[in-house]
């Protein structure tokens, strides 16, 4: 984006900080060790030996012999080691991004919203077009969406676009507006929906799904180096957190040149598992399947991230019957279901994986039905995710079972939506809602991610989220639904060995165990002991991939 | 191409055949060993030790001590031993793809070209498009183009599209045109031309440059798996031929992908140095500049490829008068000098090399304007790049020097067009046609190259012809403008040392010396004592990169 031209050197600066680490064989020691398969069967140790390669080599307990000699020895302290965190579903460029643009994620009304939005464009005189996001009306109390002429009185020279924290609705000015040449004329576009000005047919100012794509041509779009910068970021960012791997759910092939530069060049420190944004870009990216893992198991096209439904927080979500505060719309299909079935074969015909967005329970009920078509002819180990998969009628549930199906969810989703999807399903349709235990009971395979940039990228947070359904503020009292909250060891497991088998990575990262690259994160707590408010303030000390220190802390 | 449907398992065959070749330690002996630097200066040997890496580590003499202990030898008996051959300008997927269609090329006639067509047709019923390429109503002796009618009369019931030889127009028969809605109402598009039915408005079936992408969306597209195939067979028939790295002139991001495929699966045996088709395939590859060099410098993006005009043979190249067999008639340009300004200005702010289409005496000149307005801002080593430079006027050659310029040129272009080029241009305009002495003597840096699969990618034939002015059947007598003749070392310097400087890939490969890859060939002759005839005839025996053999003719 023209709006990022003065990246290009604050990327040589960042750079310069990744320069390359010697390997060489190295004992941990003195570390109160854990990791956790997927059944949530507990594995603690006190040393890790790892091989010149950076993998595991051998993991010791207090009483084991340690090896005669190793190039390196790395004293613990006594910290605890847990395996490098996945987070099973992000977007890599907009959390990037996010960090690089006007960020509302943190403002608490419109009015701090807009007093933010006017400082930042004055901060930024040369900025052709000011773009950001995360903002979000629920947590402002409006009641309603803002309006264009709420950001015109906030910027009213410069066209401002601004993106829905959920990603699935965007807020313009008017200047926006006239240059994507939108007026009252300008119709609902398939898939879409433009926000109008009560009782007219002037544009509201927000628009929803499909309608976000009015404006792809007159945005400036980013330059490769700032897409790099922003992976940079992004990357920076996530390994602070102790995140080691993500999916990256929705890839262009501009991004995924810039992950490849990123290997070709020696910076790529953490893992991405990615899944093309549709079908074309899922050819294009991996041709006839998916590509080979790169640089040592850093990067690979898993398969294609497909969306069937938007949001909740949007109405856009999928339901079976009308939402409970806007009744009539049951929110919107993002596709038919033949166009569905025919996608999700053209990728499992050459044995991509499929991962379906998939939000109300009308769209998890109709990605179930394709699967269960689907298992017939595509036989073998499929491992189908559903991405997010919030609200799930109880009578589907079982099915995620059946299938063996991935369900890729957020916890910290639950926490944040609760009061919103309480106002939009209503009391009486929320028992299959962000039901993690109700699908790992019936065989289901949970990942666990944060759809960052949505929410933040902390997994500590999740952990606890998933094991109290409480939100930071502890509330509600015992849980929101507490039947769904889940052990740590499976809320950890979620997080590491799930993660990984949910991207066909098992064997190759997810748990410590000998074999498997190192990779893996020094915090100040145990995460199987603390409580969830003392999970959440987990200190990150040190992150390691592949046998190397890629964040310190100090 | 659903036309090629059944290539997959032909490449999972040819796949097989490309295991990994262990590597190590090796003395070649028993050779006469030549390698040649850009100024012409020859370097004789008798053995070459290779490091385990695949680099020279030593050229010896007779009388020099052989090393005690060598992982390997190889008896070379007596063979002939060049650096590997660097054909400077081909496109690797257009002459992979002319192996799996119809290949018109040897056709000598329009009724034996009807013929072929017709059996082909016949022997793959299953395609329902028969594409392919290579006729040229030159060679066939009819004074015009072919028409829709005489395409018809081979293959009526299916869309048939062949591309002329030269790539810069396209012949289509009445299924096609109709499957791509064209009829006499049919505009010609911007930088393209519709033959026409003489006296009416009905197209003839022959469309001149951009008027062939009329037909781009209706035929069918190759699959990935395709490109895949193609680019083995490219590298299959180059390696066999002596060529160890080319320069793609024209990569889309689709055969970048499997160039990259072919690298990450350890497949890719050739060095490609690739020009991306235009400024936008140019970034979406390359990012913020130039590719690293890749799997061992295998691949790299250099830059971008434009094209300032069209071809010869089909009146498309842009000449200062009109052509003396088409009076008012003066080719196009395919755009404004503005245009072609600012796409190398874009290029070259971020470092990428450019290389310019440009056959016409119009368009050399314009491209000489164009850099030597460039040269002002973007200062430092530019290497610009002038693709084919077929005829240029006498008083632009100097420029070529003045600037450092890369003549990027195929001697068999001479040979093949000399009889077309005197009808284009009459007797009188002749002096700076295919003038590579002079343009060496001005300071040009001669690379030289087939275009391939316009010629056959046959150094041998390309080195005979530069030497000697003269064809296959050695006419004319004397040579053709024999003048512009050049030393058996210049050819052989433009095939190897030569097009390694061309492509930035100097001090990496392109001579036989310590430190660099140890590409080489094995011939039965000395290409700088054979006579014209006898280069032609040359044999390969065996091909070697990096120290691996790739192809052995036993």
């Amino acid at each position: 984006m023209t709006i990022v031209r003065s990246f290009a050197t604050a990327f040589a600066a960042l750079a310069a900080t990744l320069a390359p680490v010697a390997q060489a064989d190295t004992l941990i020691d003195n570390i109160q060790g854990i990791s956790v398969d997927r059944e949530g069967k507990v594995t603690r140790f006190t040393a890790m030996w790892i091989d010149d390669d950076g993998r595991v080599k051998q993991l010791l307990d207090r009483k084991d012999k340690r090896p005669k000699q190793t190039d390196f020895a790395v004293d613990g302290k006594g910290a605890y080691v847990i395996p490098g965190l996945i987070d099973s579903h992000l977007h890599m460029m907009g959390l990037g991004f996010a960090q690089l643009t006007l960020d509302l994620s943190d403002t608490q009304s419109l009015a701090e919203a807009q007093e933010k939005i006017r400082a930042y464009a004055a901060r930024h005189p040369d900025r052709r077009w000011i773009v950001g996001g995360g903002w979000n009306q629920v947590s402002w109390g409006l009641g309603r969406f803002p309006t264009a002429a709420e950001l015109d009185a906030a910027v009213p020279d410069r066209p401002v676009l601004l993106e829905r924290v959920d990603g699935h609705a965007v807020w313009a000015n008017s200047a926006a507006m006239a240059a994507a040449g939108i007026t009252a004329k300008t119709a609902n576009p398939a898939g879409g929906r433009i926000e109008r000005i009560a009782g007219g047919k002037a544009p509201a100012g927000v628009f929803v799904d499909r309608a976000t794509a009015l404006f792809d041509t007159v945005v400036p779009a980013p330059r490769p180096e700032d897409r790099d910068l922003a992976l940079a970021k992004a990357q920076e960012l996530l390994l602070s957190k102790g995140v080691t791997a993500a999916a990256d759910m929705g890839t262009k092939i501009e991004d995924w040149q810039s992950f490849r530069r990123a290997g070709d060049l020696g910076w790529l420190r953490m893992r991405i598992m990615s899944y093309a944004s549709g079908t074309d870009a899922m050819a294009l990216i991996g041709g006839p399947g998916p590509t080979p893992w790169l640089y040592k198991d850093k990067l690979r096209l898993n398969g294609v991230k497909l969306f069937l439904d938007g949001a909740l927080g949007s109405r856009g979500a999928w339901l079976k019957q009308p939402y409970a505060d806007d009744a009539g719309n049951t929110g919107l299909p993002l596709m038919t279901g033949a166009q569905l079935r025919n996608m999700m074969s053209r990728a499992a015909l050459d044995k991509f994986q499929v991962a379906v967005h998939s939000i109300g329970d009308a769209a998890n009920a109709e990605v179930l039905d394709a699967i269960a078509e689907l298992s017939d002819t595509y036989k073998g180990d499929r491992r189908w995710r559903i991405e997010h998969a919030q609200i799930v009628s109880p009578a589907d549930i079982a099915r995620f079972g059946k299938y063996g199906i991935v369900a890729s969810m957020q916890p910290t989703h639950q926490t944040s939506d609760r009061i919103m999807a309480e106002a939009r399903l209503g009391p009486d349709r929320l028992a299959g809602a962000y039901a993690w235990r109700s699908i790992a009971a019936a065989g289901g395979h949970l990942a666990f991610g944060s759809d960052a940039p949505v929410e933040a990228p902390d997994a500590f947070a999740g952990i606890a989220a998933a094991i109290s359904r409480t939100g930071p503020d502890g509330q509600p009292f015992g849980g929101w639904m507490p039947q769904e909250a889940i052990t740590r060891e499976a809320a950890l497991a979620a997080y590491t060995s799930g993660g990984a088998w949910a991207g066909f990575a098992e064997g190759r990262f997810g748990e410590l165990k000998p074999g498997e690259w190192a990779d893996f994160v020094m915090v100040d707590r145990d995460p199987l002991m603390a409580s969830p408010a003392d999970i959440r303030a987990t200190r990150v000390q040190e992150t390691w991939v592949g046998g190397e220190r890629v964040y310190s802390a100090k």
